[in-house]
């Protein structure tokens, strides 16, 4: 088994990602591969003695943060994101893991690798801890715009995610949405709902964010800007309130030991979602774990470590499996058709009849 | 000075509306007039000897919470609402206060009391306490869709606010977007980015949502879904972790008066953003202000002190003066017509001259 590093992504690239892949070497019981501008990969390499198990696969251009995904394939075909996609397509390693720019992931995972058949998009999943145990959140950033069927699409990759991976027959699905009532949110949403309340997901309805912490849902879906946006909040908010009552520690001399400084570890670790260090872009023929962007020698070990694990599990393959023995997304695209022509009849239909 | 209290709106409603108006009177400076069932209304009052200051009017109709506001002012002509927003529009009361619904909210202010002119919609503004001081964050769930120059009409006026009540005269305006590059984000973001980006107002750019915590900038602009989402993830996360922190110094025994739950106290005064009670609608012509639907009776006490300070010091009468003064609306409105004859421009006219 193999996973190659896009070595070129990310705001700390390449250090960290090479700091990274040498911190998971320990544990990690896949080769691991760089891709990436490989002078410079080898000169940072050449600093440790654990760098002779790490292999190196040159690749001359770098996708920038600001480019968008699409036309970065067309121009950089030899981006090192593009070499790792076409690696894994190949069946050359087994997994991918890149803290670079996300569009382009998304869009180089497209073309390279495939979607699971009948997908319209891929979505990046990322489980939000909670003391309750915990909600899975899709999407969280692989596209900023959706529609109600990209939505419920979504929800069907999350329900089969969870299958696989957490043995959950029925997983409960719930619409973040910023009000419980139906008539709450955007059209999209409320078309969303509509959709999934029709086909045989084990649909809630609408959960709101604060609802997220109350064991309510094991899914939250909702587009990738609002999940983007909920994931960087909360990654923002528990900071400030931790950092506030470890200045408050200090002040008070508290030494490390102490009671509560030992408490407010637990919760940082609770709340820590980087120790997960990757979401897994669900939909794509073969496993893609994308890092945050400001991922660190740590967090990219961790996302590394998670991509060997769904590589071995064989996830992404199972997933697609249940995703085409459930004819899910056939279902979806069914009850979407009906209700587009059901649109078209409360708007044209009844008139003629009332006329 | 009057203030009128939808006694009808809200999930606690009537109770908690009337205990918060009870708790408000000793500080409060202005008269208070609850609007809603009179019945109810006088045998909840009955309970209490502080009600005989209080005015009741009544109102035979109630808005539910999962009704459209446009619909509900048609239909229901002798809602609590409606009822209170004639009698400010009329200037028989100062302010108005409601738990309510929110749509129902927006729509029955414009539809009695009007907007600034030149304003398409009203907003609602939410100062969100952080560390470093915090920021005011608009729209917060007027709207849950919006167009780029409703996201920039939301910035004028979250921009007049500032100026207003807290005399800073260059606010920033930081656009809440899922990364700092200008390509981030949904085309309506991006697109009123472009257009805040050639006003006079001082646009800092896309803020992410960990940025807010770093007092980049004082007002953060966003449509009302993402505003209401970053709102109530803002209040479950925070007593999530509260609560985690709180029952662990429980289970240590830690006595209530001992330093660390004292901090803990600290951290959830600073934190709990309901202690203001309630957001202004601004951009409408005289002071409403909507509270947490969840509100209990100290939130809408907190509330309708807030609108009594507002009406005080005729905050939205200088708002609508000083929009007027700045011409920003003229401005934007100018603006947003140019970008979209250059965006047909770049469509059209450039192919014509390839040709």
């Amino acid at each position: 088994m193999k996973i190659a590093v896009d070595a070129m992504g990310g705001d700390y690239a390449p250090e960290a990602l090479v700091e990274g892949v040498l911190l998971a070497i320990p544990q990690c019981p896949a080769d691991l591969l760089l891709v990436g501008n490989e002078a410079r990969l080898r000169e940072i390499l050449s600093r440790d003695k654990r760098a002779s198990s790490v292999e190196v696969v040159h690749a001359p251009e770098t996708i920038g943060m600001g480019e968008a995904g699409p036309m970065a394939i067309r121009r950089k075909r030899e981006a090192s994101l593009s070499v790792a996609m076409r690696f894994l397509a190949e069946g050359k390693v087994d997994a991918v893991v890149s803290a670079g720019n996300s569009s382009a992931i998304v869009a180089t995972a497209r073309h390279f690798v495939g979607l699971v058949p009948g997908l319209r998009r891929p979505a990046m999943a990322v489980h939000l801890p909670t003391l309750t145990g915990g909600v899975l959140l899709v999407d969280v950033g692989a596209h900023a715009e959706s529609s109600s069927i990209h939505l419920a699409q979504s929800a069907a990759l999350a329900h089969a995610y969870l299958k696989v991976t957490n043995r959950l027959d029925h997983p409960r699905i719930g619409l973040l949405n910023i009000g419980h009532e139906p008539i709450k949110g955007t059209r999209i949403v409320q078309r969303a709902a509509a959709l999934m309340k029709r086909t045989s997901l084990c649909f809630i309805g609408n959960v709101e964010p604060q609802g997220l912490f109350f064991d309510r849902t094991d899914i939250a879906v909702c587009d990738g800007f609002v999940g983007n946006v909920v994931l960087k909040l909360y990654e923002g908010l528990s900071d400030n309130l931790l950092r506030f009552l470890e200045a408050r520690l200090d002040a008070k001399r508290e030494s490390p030991e102490g009671g509560l400084r030992r408490i407010v570890d637990q919760v940082r670790e609770i709340y820590d979602y980087q120790s997960v260090g990757g979401a897994p872009l669900l939909g794509v023929q073969k496993p893609v774990i994308v890092a945050h962007g400001h991922s660190l020698g740590p967090a990219i070990a961790n996302a590394t470590l998670f991509a060997s694990r769904i590589a071995e599990d064989r996830v992404f393959e199972h997933l697609g499996e249940d995703l085409e023995r459930d004819s899910i997304l056939t279902e979806l695209k069914h009850h979407n058709a009906m209700l587009v022509l059901e649109s078209f009849k409360n708007k044209w239909g009844r008139k003629r009849t009332d006329s």
